[in-house]
């Protein structure tokens, strides 16, 4: 009755081929895959790559990026068949930067992708989509960013209908590529401390854009320095006053033209720097911008939090300056959504290098046997299986948070909002930063073979570097997760309601702050330590633990210092509390991951991962658990064995594991990483 | 009747003046300073830089760098006035090597330096220009080391006088630049297991060499792609037996010329590929080869371990095989030396950048008063501090080994050759994970700035990335520290004599394995934490610990499942001891240096950044004191407590501790991490 396996493997690919027709024709004029003969056979060697359901991380693959495959897939397909988009290993910044426009033209007009449709109206494909564009070149994908979330988001999330009306369709298309300029010279995380100024002239109906002093040139704005004809600039709306002087309203956003349609030459008024070349990201043209008495008319403040009138009367639908600026960053937290589900590729792809190259490579051995393949010796598992494990955990933390990112934009919950806000800004900094240390890890574990340029490590790590910092300074961010938690804290006490995400806290403050149980911690058994309810109640009493200490302090030395000189005394207490918070939330995702996985290779597959992520997360911070006596010495010695074995279990299954993330070698391009035949391929590389 | 200091100075500085005009002309024909005039005006801003005893760092600069001022000052001398031979901040990589190439005749035939001879004859200067002319672009200095440290020092330590009569000279002066060609595709840290061969032909009393498949490609060999005229090549001697089938002799070394001395065309059998592209170091030129039949004089053997008769015969001054790989490997203990030497010359300069940007960056503060300065927050502090506790420590204990090495060259006895071999290695180790480490550090603290090319964070951890990985892989060579370790514990239980860097263990095997004191354990006073004798107790207690621990281990574990596989299951064991026993030399020769300072403020400031070694490194590895009681809970916190608060009082005098590091703003390049003004030679830089 029912159709065979093989039935409906044939049915899903026929599927696939008529969705991508369908793809290519709904999105686009002219389909992108060129003639249909050279389509048929292309396409099935795609899409036998993507459906085989014989391999066996296939399970796992419909977990992780299956999801997606409908961004995916045009996008590898089309570069796969332009090598001449494909960035070469070597080349010039300026090179670089041009490549990038024409691959993210080649997004937009060829396969026809509608990056600000997706932004507004589906956001989890638009974050898919930049993932998946992070394949091919990650400039590209902040190029992408830069033009579609930030200054696209930008319009659209703190304008109004008669900016959107203006402006959507042109920054669709690319006809106004644009710049956020937020960032100045002295001012990049302290925001509220911009001092560049849009001063109203009533006269003329318009503000005045100035630059006062060199501190406040705009620095580091992706697109200025070469293809960027608009910018929203950030600057402290000034109001003529009644009385004397003028009224200071703040930092609004504001929409100025920074080069003209016809020649491309900077306006009057607007100077423009090249920022120069780059630690990474070279395919991004930043620029510094100066303003001199630049006059933009007063349609363009975008004007959704805060207004002025043609009589020069400000109006907001907030009541403070304060609930104005956090309504505006507030909007433009979806960045960090991206830079966190962005980096999650990057690791996924590094991991995929390092441990197939690991497979590959021999050296030393017992006497008179073969060499030993190096992901045998402990200290290469050490190394790279925990962040295999990392990178499953961190998608289904990410996963969690692009779910609630779009529940955000369709409920407008006030919790929500501010669940978002915590959650976004914990998750990019704790992955970036992992991802970050790791880059530097494969390159190290890869030898000299992983310093070929061609391999990727280098520029992986050069491009990713800065996901630790824009969009929010990892130090910064964390520190805001550690202030959401202390008001979640405060309000235990007051009983109100707690967000979803932090709601384990109450629990855990009241049955964890007591005393330990000494039959417990001495418990040392594989299955307790393998059991989530030890897992997440060890990193739950962390957590609490951080949380009320670090209260209890802050109240002291508020007393005697103030509360800016008390939060900087706690400084390094608050920064592990905010990771040990989104540890254990990434740990509760990934267990409700492995829960719901339904094959049963799979499942245990991921219930290895999961054990080894939660283990070797209690292992690295063993002090403070033994100084809680939460742990006893038998049990830590026991939990690092159990990480130790946890490494050997999961490298016999490594090589599905990546495989399971699916991006295929024409993408991945490193020959130590590519499944097969890597030491030839390599050798052909530099033309052996 | 003593001459004041004043008179001192004046004295002191025209002897600099004179120094400089004997060293130019005594190294070279043409003086490097130009005109006379020229030099005065110059001469004197870099005496006054050097001199000034005004500054109070200049007891710590006189500890530091300037023990090697005669080499230093030269070098930054010539390149303040050579601007066209700096490297520009963005190259393609076939300009950059030729860069190279020009600065290095510059510091031979302008300069005047003898590599070589100080290489042979004045090691430690050796080693001080290699960090100098590092300082400059690492990539000059890696070109440096190929050129005299692996090609010259091959040539000089495995040759033997006719070697030295026909080649010292001519690599001296660069007229034969030329390759260290060891690694191979297959085959990097096993050296053993290398494939390319070289067979004797009694017929025409030459040696063949041969590539006898892919993975025997010589790759990664530096000077290789593009300048190199000769190369030592390491291939396995095969001599025609008595019976039937050859006799593989094992690894030896042959000079093999490469090209052409007129034409510069590879010579016939020579297949030279370019490895291209690298992460970093692209000033040197990378190759890849292949030999076919090429022929050889039987001269060529570098046989000072390892001779052919004329007869075929061979003949040896040592009795095995593995015995004679040691000693070759042995003569090339050098590089590791002048790494772990350079690594901390890399080391100071990013700290002085990261230190300098945070004494200048202000982001928020309290509420309506100045913004704080970075480095008063204590996230940063706990970054960078720490660091520069750090690249002090590790220039004593890189200065120790230095001397140890100095001594081994003299002495040429065993123990000392023993002990260096091992301490080389651990070193090498060390520092150069721990400074790849920093400069990531040294870039996310400096945020969006430290992603500036121009900023040199980017460039400076490319380039040194690769220092973790050549002349020995860290864990490789952390490894044999590990084994080196094992051996003394063995000797200690048959009553031998222990090599003087490792006489401690025996004390400590004696008195810390028994039980620990408890009120020892919980005396947590600020005297108590900050006296020496507590933080080596501390230091000595975990190596002697681990030490017994992995014996033990390992005796059990090889009766299972012999050597090999016991290795294996306990190498993260050997490698944490390894590590540990290091950190333990490295505190031993900081607290030496604390006190052998004269000058009271210096001492005061060493004994600060030298406790904060200490305790930092202790609360790193907390959890391990914490597990055998070794350090009571209250113990613990309050070495977190000292460690956060040692961060604050280093961080009251870090400018004079960065600025005694005394690298010139016009060879530190970074505009932010200038003495001053460094926004608005930042500003100017991108042309405001």
């Amino acid at each position: 009755m029912a159709a065979s396996i093989s039935d409906m493997e044939k049915l899903q690919k026929r599927m696939l081929v008529l969705s991508l027709h369908l793809r290519s024709s709904e999105l686009q004029a002219e389909p992108f895959l060129g003639t249909n003969t050279c389509m048929s056979s292309a396409e099935s060697e795609l899409v036998d790559e993507v459906l085989s359901t014989n391999e066996p991380g296939n399970a796992l693959y419909k977990m992780v990026a299956g999801k997606h495959r409908s961004v995916y897939e045009p996008i590898f397909y089309f570069f796969r068949h332009h090598p001449e988009l494909v960035n070469p290993v070597e080349m010039l910044k300026d090179d670089h930067r041009e490549l990038t426009m024409r691959q993210l033209k080649a997004i937009v007009h060829d396969i026809g992708f509608k990056p600000l449709t997706l932004l507004t109206e589906d956001p989890a494909k638009y974050f898919a989509l930049t993932e998946a564009v992070g394949h091919i070149d990650l400039s590209l994908g902040i190029k992408l960013g830069v033009q579609y979330s930030l200054w696209g988001g930008s319009v659209i999330n703190l304008g109004t209908q008669k900016h959107r009306d203006k402006y959507f369709d042109k920054i669709q298309n690319l006809e106004y590529p644009g710049c956020f300029a937020m960032t100045e010279l002295h001012h990049g995380s302290n925001v509220q401390g911009l001092q560049t100024t849009a001063t109203f002239d009533r006269d003329t109906d318009e503000f005045v854009i100035n630059t006062p002093n060199e501190g406040a040139t705009k620095w580091w704005i992706g697109n200025a320095a070469v293809h960027g004809k608009f910018a929203t600039v950030f600057a402290r709306l000034i109001l003529p006053s009644s009385s004397s002087g003028n009224a200071d309203m703040g930092v609004h956003a504001f929409i100025v033209p920074l080069r003209s349609m016809q020649t491309h030459a900077p306006l009057p008024g607007v100077e423009i720097r090249d920022c120069g070349y780059k630690v990474g990201l070279n395919g991004v043209d930043n620029g510094a911008l100066r303003f001199h008495n630049v006059r933009i008319p007063r349609d363009n403040l975008l004007n959704k939090f805060g207004d002025v009138s043609r009589e020069g009367v400000y109006s907001s639908p907030l009541p403070t300056p304060n609930k104005r600026f956090a309504a505006t960053l507030g909007e433009l937290v979806g960045g960090r959504v991206g830079l966190a589900a962005g980096s999650v590729g990057v690791l996924k792809a590094a991991a995929t290098i390092a441990i197939r190259y690991s497979l590959l490579r021999q050296q030393f051995g017992p006497p008179n046997k073969p060499e030993t393949v190096i992901l045998d010796y402990q200290s290469q598992q050490g190394r790279l299986i925990p962040m295999l494990a990392s990178s499953y955990a961190f998608h289904f933390a990410t996963e969690y948070l692009v779910d609630r990112y779009v529940e955000m934009k369709r409920t407008r919950d006030d919790e929500v909002i501010a669940d978002v806000h915590a959650l976004s800004a914990g998750l990019k900094s704790y992955v970036t930063a992992y991802t970050a240390k790791s880059l530097s890890i494969c390159r190290e574990a890869c030898g000299g073979h992983g310093y070929a340029a061609v391999n990727r490590f280098g520029s992986l790590r050069n491009d990713h570097d800065i996901f630790q910092t824009f969009e929010g300074d990892n130090t910064v961010l964390l520190q805001q997760v550690a202030a959401d938690l202390l008001k979640q804290f405060k309000k235990k006490f007051e009983g109100g309601a707690l967000t979803v995400t932090w709601k384990y806290l109450r629990d855990s403050m009241g049955t964890y702050l007591s005393q330990t149980n000494p039959v417990v911690t001495h418990r040392d058994g594989e299955g307790h330590l393998r059991d989530p309810n030890f897992q997440l109640d060890a990193f739950r009493y962390r957590t609490a633990r951080l949380l009320q200490t670090a209260a209890l302090r802050l109240r002291k030395l508020t007393k005697q210092h103030g509360s800016f000189e008390a939060w900087n005394y706690c400084l390094n207490h608050l920064l592990t509390l905010a990771e040990s918070h989104i540890e254990t939330v990434i740990l509760e995702k990934f267990i409700e991951a492995v829960h719901r996985c339904e094959d049963k290779t799979g499942k245990s597959h991921l219930k290895l991962l999961c054990d080894l992520y939660a283990l070797d997360r209690i292992w690295n911070d063993i002090g403070t658990y033994r100084n809680q006596d939460y742990v006893a010495p038998n049990k830590a010695k026991a939990i690092h064995r159990l990480v130790e074995q946890l490494c050997h279990e999961v490298r016999l299954v490594a090589t599905e594991l990546v495989d399971a993330f699916k991006i295929p070698d024409y993408i991945l391009r490193a020959p130590i990483g590519l499944k097969s035949k890597q030491y030839s391929e390599y050798s052909q590389i530099i033309g052996f």
